[in-house]
């Protein structure tokens, strides 16, 4: 049987860390790949990656993705964008190929959430061509949604959830510490707040909107917040710095509202160097409830090999569904491949 | 449209906590009962619950499941066993009754791990029947194994497992002391062990071998293990006593072996009044790896009320899956139910 044949398109931080990890595993190849970037197009992966390319095929970096698909893959990881009207035009390119698609993109979490025209869009489209379209990610995709949804499993009651992550944005690149705003002083970062310049964590909506779907609640209101988390120590990290009384990042509060009364809370503080004023990151979930349950995972999860391992972990589910617009709702529990991913596909 | 028939098989602690959670949940009704306990044949299961039965249709306890299931119901839970074998006949029946089955039998969350062939026998007939059998609970089911795998979605590499389950006894009835060995010598309790009317905890082999599947590991060994938990000072629960130097419960491990390499750790200490020694409750989940996920929730999930919930909330899932004998691994991930049932049916 052929190996299970991948396509990327992008092939930054997160789409050359999937092509690393899809090296190492059995039974799948990547047949192509699409990036625009001037230093890359045009070079061999194994070349970009520093990884020696043993017996396999060379796969050149092509700037359109019609030459990177001219083998055709099963699916394509696309990793160029965190929202959902950004990476629509290209999804719909790919359905219309024929061509599994899991995005990256924040925002196709859940895109009911606040694209639902394109969602409903996507969804026929995909039926249309016999494919599946899945947007997953370490957050939102599991720890701030599924995992809490999983674990709600073992209740007969939720009165409230709260879902809180704790990271460090120390490990991140240059084009992280300035999303989250990183050594600004408070007053740029508050004015890079209100003109939008600042994303903090997209994601929110997505997460409560699952959460809602899965249980059941009819989610009336939804309201974010975004606040400097102002440090009182100059703070280092590889590709930021934070001088005492400036930001060291962001500190981002999410509510669900279903039938008035608040039932989702979300909190996720993060910053370079954490521990300097004795934060310790951290997942941590509380299901109030018929039993409550209190899970935390101590540190926290990082957040780009596990958006890297989601990726690549869910291409035989996404492989298997049927066709339309999915959801981690609608999938399997996502889980480690060890073995050969053909094992996994269902025929 | 019409509420989700449900019947149930078995009476018992299980089936009677599943029927409390029913009759509190909207879209759903129970249709049929069947249980031989001769003080609940014939009773109205209100009058056994002890809940008002308002407007609701009674339902009588009845001694054979072709009289429980004269209403055609969706699906059946069926709570007698703990064993595939002897749940095996009554899944048979209700599957040519054309009547989807969750089964609470530790061993049916696994069957290919103890009895592949009559795994094999219930697939083909629900295939045959266009019906679907899951088994499910807390443990095996979630705590010790799906819960496990879902976290492994976010890495790209597993090296090693570890399910650890701490829990505490006092909450259950005099069949789970006898069962576990509450209250006896040392001696008797290895003699209970080495004759077989020991138990202990049922489920190590289905969490190894559900783990195994998932992450695509040959299992090629399985172990376990079975010590007494000797208390120094005596124990007292509601419905169990040891007395210091007896049995205060027990302390059951397992090992899975991938290709001579030792992969799988479970371990899962059970007893009456664990605080008395300075022992907390808890469900601890180590997977070492890329990244290393260590999880915790404290206190332990009640293992009762975990079975019941995690029963009703797959209700659905099992409902709208594909026929055949399946697996949680084969499932979307389970959730509390907290809106109307018949919204999560799919048509």
């Amino acid at each position: 049987m052929d190996k299970v044949k991948v396509a990327l398109w992008g092939f930054g931080a997160m789409g050359s860390g999937v092509a690393r990890v899809l090296l190492q595993k059995e039974g799948v190849e990547i047949t192509g790949v699409c990036d625009i970037h001037p230093q890359r197009v045009g070079r061999s992966i194994f070349d970009v990656l520093g990884i020696d390319q043993g017996e396999r095929k060379d796969v050149i970096i092509e700037d359109s993705i019609d030459k990177a698909t001219l083998i055709k893959p099963a699916l394509c990881i696309l990793a160029t964008d965190s929202f959902t009207k950004k990476a629509f035009p290209k999804i719909c390119q790919l359905i219309e190929k024929g061509i599994n698609v899991i995005s990256t993109a924040e925002q196709m979490s859940y895109p009911r959430a606040q694209e639902p025209e394109l969602a409903d869009k996507m969804d026929r489209l995909a039926k249309e061509h016999g494919v599946t379209v899945l947007g997953t990610g370490i957050n939102p995709g599991l720890m701030m949604d599924l995992l809490a949804i999983c674990l709600s499993g073992c209740m007969t009651d939720v009165e409230h959830v709260t879902c809180k992550r704790v990271n460090s944005l120390s490990p991140f690149g240059p084009a992280v510490m300035e999303e989250q705003g990183v050594g600004l002083t408070v007053d740029r970062f508050n004015k890079g707040c209100a003109d939008g310049t600042l994303a903090g964590h997209v994601g929110f909506a997505e997460s409560v909107g699952m959460i809602s779907e899965a249980l059941g609640w009819n989610l009336t209101a939804f309201e974010q917040q975004m606040k400097p988390i102002v440090t009182t120590v100059d703070r280092k990290a590889p590709y930021g710095y934070a001088k005492a009384g400036d930001v060291a990042g962001v500190n981002m509060t999410g509510q669900g509202w279903v039938d008035g009364q608040l039932k989702i809370d979300m909190i996720h503080p993060q910053q370079i160097e954490p521990e300097m004023e004795g934060t310790h990151t951290g997942d941590y979930i509380t299901l109030l409830g018929t039993p409550t349950v209190n899970m935390q995972i101590k540190p926290e999860v990082d957040g780009g090999i596990g958006t890297i391992a989601m990726c690549v972990n869910m291409i035989p589910h996404v492989i298997n569904a049927t066709a339309g617009l999915k959801t981690m709702l609608d999938l399997p529990v996502p889980r480690a491949i060890m073995g050969d991913m053909r094992n996994l596909i269902i025929h």
